[in-house]
C-alpha cells in the first residue's frame, strides 16, 4: 500500500525517494519508516505457522496460520497440509472486490484422521491473556480495533477477534457454524468485508503472493464461482515451511507492534506529511494499518 | 459484494436463493432487496456522464463522471475523450490492493484546446446545495459519511467530498495540486485508501468492468508501474455514451438513495440476518454501502 498517486513522470523520482530510506523524521513516508526500522523492530514468524503453496508461473504463495485465535481450525489446516490434502487443489471461486476461494476438486474424500470434522466456531476468543495494542481511531464496526500479537483485531466486551482485512484467510463453512473443517479456504481481495467478522473463522493471512491470487480471472458463475470449463489456478503442493529442507524454508519477519518504529509507522499512516499530501487524514482504519511483513532475515 | 461464504456444495442452493428474489422481508439479503426493488427506486444515469472504454477480450469498461463534485476535471476528461486522447491509451500501473492507472503511452502530446492545463484542486466542495443522506454509522476518517446525489461521500464543517472507495476514479497529479489535467486516471482496486480523500481529485467511478481492471497483472516496478516490456491492457477507444449511435449506447440505472428500497438495502447491509449470519454487525462502512448500479432499463 502506498499513498502517493504520481503521474508517470514522477515514478523514477518516487523510487529514488523510497530507496533513500532516510532516518525517521517528521516528513518520512510510512515506507521510509519501514525501510529505516532497526533489526530490533522485527520478529521472525514461526515457520511452524507458515504454509508454502506452490503454483505455476510464479513464486509460491505463503500463508501464515493464527493458532492464537483459531487453534482447532489452524490445527485442522496443518493436518490437512501434512496429509497432502491441498496438493492439486485449485482456485474455484474469484468474486471481485470480495474473495478468492480454493479447495480440492472432484468428489469429496474422507478427512484425514487428525482433522476435526466439526470444529468449534472459534469466531472470537477471550480478550484476557491476549496482548492488544489499541489503534486509537474510530472504527465503523467495533468499539475498538488494534494490533494483537501481530494480527489486525477488534476488542469489545471482554472478547477479541481477527478482522476481515485484505489478505486475511478464512474457513468456508455451510450454514451450521461448526461445519468449517478447513478443506475450503478463502482470502479477502477487496474492501474489508467486516460484516463477516465473528460470523466465520479467520485462520490466518497470506504473507506473500496475495497479488497473484487477487489478479486471477473472476468467475462468471453466481458468487464468482467458476463455471464448468473455467479452470482455476492450481496449487501444485502445499507444505509446512517447517517440514521443508533447511535452506529452502522461506523466512518472514513482522514488525513488532510493541516497537517504537511500529508506533512511528502507525502515526505516519494516519498523518501523511510527505510532499504529495496536502491534508493528513489524522486517522487510519485498521485494514489500512496491517503490520509490515518482509522476507528475511536476509 | 456478497456476505455469505458458502462451501462449494452450497453454491447451487445459494444461486437459487438469489434468483428467487422474494418480496422484501426481515430476513432478505441485500441482493434480494436489490432484485425486488420497484422500478420507482431506480434512476437513469445521464449518458452525458458515461464514457465507454473499449478493450480487447471482453465487454467495455464504463466510467461515470461526477461533475457535481469535480466540474473542471470532469469537463477535462470529457474534452479529452471527445478529442480521442484515450484511444490507444493503456494500463501502465497496477499496484495490488491499491490502484490501476492508465494513460496515453509515448511522449507527451499537446493538450486539446478545450482542456484546462491547470485545473483547480476540486478535492472538496461546499456542502450547501448538495443533497446528502447520512449513512448513520461511525467512520474512521470523517465526522460523517453518506450518499450524496448517487455518490459515496463525506461531510464535515460545511464541506463535502467524494471518498476513495473500490472502483472510484481519480486524477493523477504531480506534487503541485493544480497539475491533475485528467490525462492520467486511476481506479481504486483494494481497501479504500481513504487517506487520499481531499488530497487528490476524484472525478468519477467505474460502473461496469472494474472486475476486469482489478484482475490485470500487477506491475513489477516501483509502486506497481509496469517495467519496459510489461504490456498493459490497451484501451482501443474511449467514447462518450451520448456520442454513440442510438441503440448502441449503454444504459445504466442507480438505486435512488431517497427511495424506501435503498433505505431497506442499507439496513440489510448493516444487519445481515439471512440464514448464514450469526451476529449482524449493526453497522456498515460507506465503502461497503456503494449504491447499487445495474444495466438498464431492460
Amino acid at each position: 500500500m502506498n499513498g502517493a498517486m504520481p503521474r508517470r513522470a514522477r515514478s523514477a523520482l518516487m523510487a529514488l525517494l523510497l530507496a533513500a530510506a532516510a532516518e525517521p523524521c517528521p516528513a518520512a513516508t510510512p515506507a521510509e519508516l519501514v525501510a529505516a526500522a532497526p533489526p530490533s523492530a522485527w520478529k521472525a514468524i514461526d515457520p511452524e505457522t507458515l504454509i508454502v503453496l506452490t503454483i505455476d508461473g510464479g513464486p509460491p504463495v505463503v500463508l501464515q496460520l493464527a493458532p492464537r485465535f483459531a487453534p482447532v481450525h489452524a490445527a485442522n489446516v496443518r493436518a490437512l497440509v501434512k496429509a497432502g490434502w491441498f496438493d492439486g487443489a485449485a482456485v474455484m471461486r474469484v468474486q471481485d472486490n470480495y474473495v478468492v476461494q480454493w479447495a480440492r476438486p472432484g468428489p469429496r474424500a474422507s478427512l484425514p484422521a487428525a482433522v476435526a470434522a466439526r470444529p468449534p466456531a472459534e469466531y472470537e476468543r477471550s480478550a484476557a491473556g491476549l496482548a492488544f495494542r489499541p489503534l486509537g481511531f474510530r472504527d465503523s464496526y467495533a468499539a475498538e480495533t488494534g494490533h494483537a500479537e501481530g494480527w489486525p483485531a477488534a476488542r469489545e466486551g471482554g472478547r477479541a477477534w481477527l478482522v476481515h482485512c485484505y489478505g486475511m484467510v478464512g474457513v468456508g463453512r455451510d450454514v451450521a457454524p461448526d461445519t468449517g473443517d478447513g478443506t475450503e479456504l478463502y482470502a479477502v481481495i477487496g474492501q474489508a468485508p467486516r460484516h463477516l467478522d465473528r460470523n466465520i473463522a479467520l485462520v490466518g493471512r497470506i504473507v506473500s503472493g496475495i497479488e497473484r491470487l487477487a489478479a486471477e480471472p473472476r468467475g462468471t458463475g453466481p458468487l464468482g464461482f467458476y463455471r464448468d470449463g473455467e479452470r482455476g489456478l492450481v496449487i501444485r503442493s502445499a507444505r509446512l515451511a517447517s517440514d521443508m529442507p533447511a535452506g529452502t524454508q522461506p523466512r518472514f519477519e513482522i514488525m513488532d507492534e510493541a516497537s517504537p518504529a511500529f508506533a512511528a509507522w502507525v502515526r505516519a499512516r494516519a498523518n501523511r506529511k510527505d510532499e504529495f499530501f496536502i491534508r493528513p487524514a489524522g486517522a487510519v482504519d485498521i485494514c489500512n494499518a496491517l503490520p509490515p511483513i518482509r522476507q528475511g532475515p536476509p
